[in-house]
């Protein structure tokens, strides 16, 4: 792990830039010396980890108290992208436009980016952990549901997640849903157009979680309310502290 | 508003009965001496006032700083029954019993227990606002969602509710739920036996409210988890402090 740049930030936060191979990403730790807790903090579907959204959410985590890392995945944000990656794409946007259905091509291309996406995750938690400041449990914050799933299911360091319902999570990661069992906290937006609700709530029963929360709120899908990361923040509390 | 008696607990939370005419009620108010926003908070139901999960909840929520008041209904808890109110409810515990269909007897028997107790939590509601160390804005904390449905429409002084999805909620405030405007928070217990889901989601869906918050959590209708307690006091700063 090699980190490629730093700056800090107002609330003491130091922001870091890191490439593990070939994966490039961003580590967040708080100014406090003592070991921090980590939290891995995905966005949905290899959206960028430069993401506003995604920052904002990383920068207030740690200023929280957690070490938070995030990455890119394999043709994502600042990684090369394949002919079969634009190509994809360049499909899903076609066929949304048209307003065909998309669940086949979303599921062709979520569910190989998430199988590609883990062993990164994994070995990126590796390497974080022997950073100096950085310690266990393990959280799961993330846009990205279905990695989240995935994860939660193979490796056991991580202790509670906190998973967002507006996205894609392709078949396979719906049925491994009922071996999830660490604790969860589930974020809907209710009237996000793309995410069908019945499918949200459906994914929510099925967690084999027996502590287990939804919450939903009214609104969009770039629509969650400000307070749900304070609550997103003493739910980690609860779990990883 | 007559106090009958007054214990102070350890927190430093007061706590009086009080009657106002025929109603007995129960005061708790916190130790500091600024005026406190006010709380009202119901048991389904007609469940007494004196029940210990309401009891904890109240002296919880005065110790976060806040006034707290809770009424008996009428032939509920400390007030007499007429020979009706025991009929009904023996009607109601034949039909469990016998797993016989009860919304129909629910139906005629919390419809006018809403209607009659509509008038004394407002005629309350009068004379706590004229007590000292007593202020606004109004919030509304209820197991009694069907009550908490028809005062938040009916009076302008509560400006917040927060909600439990476990109980029966007749007919005229599922439909005017559409009316009620204020911030709202609603606890649904997952897997509340003897109140559909899916009936609690349809009730979420209608509430007018444009900042409406739901929250799930798994287990049976007494199975709340702790920090719901937190979540509720939280959601009551953010609109009543």
């Amino acid at each position: 792990m090699h980190f490629t740049s730093e700056q800090r930030l107002d609330d003491g936060v130091l922001e870091r830039e890191f490439t593990l191979g070939e994966i490039p990403g961003t580590l967040w730790t708080p100014e406090s010396a003592d070991p921090a807790p980590l939290v891995l903090m995905s966005h949905n579907n290899g959206l960028p980890k430069a993401d506003p959204r995604l920052v904002a959410r990383a920068r207030y985590t740690a200023a929280h108290g957690y070490a938070v890392a995030t990455i890119d995945a394999a043709g994502c944000g600042d990684r090369p992208r394949s002919a079969a990656d634009e190509q994809a794409r360049a499909d899903l946007r076609r066929a949304m436009q048209a307003g065909e259905p998309v669940d086949e091509i979303f599921e062709s291309l979520i569910g190989p980016l998430v199988e590609n996406a883990v062993p990164e995750w994994r070995a990126t938690l590796d390497a974080l952990l022997e950073q100096p400041g950085i310690g266990g449990p393990v959280g799961y914050s993330g846009g990205w549901t279905a990695l989240g799933i995935r994860l939660a299911v193979a490796e056991p360091r991580i202790a509670a997640a906190g998973f967002f319902a507006g996205g894609f999570v392709p078949r396979a990661q719906r049925e491994e849903a009922r071996q999830v069992t660490v604790p969860l906290l589930f974020l809907l937006q209710w009237d996000d157009e793309g995410n069908p609700r019945q499918r949200a709530l459906d994914l929510f029963d099925a967690f084999g979680s027996k502590e287990k929360t939804l919450h939903a709120n009214l609104g969009g899908h770039t629509g969650t309310p400000w307070f749900e990361l304070e609550d997103g923040c003493r739910f980690l509390d609860r779990h990883l502290k």
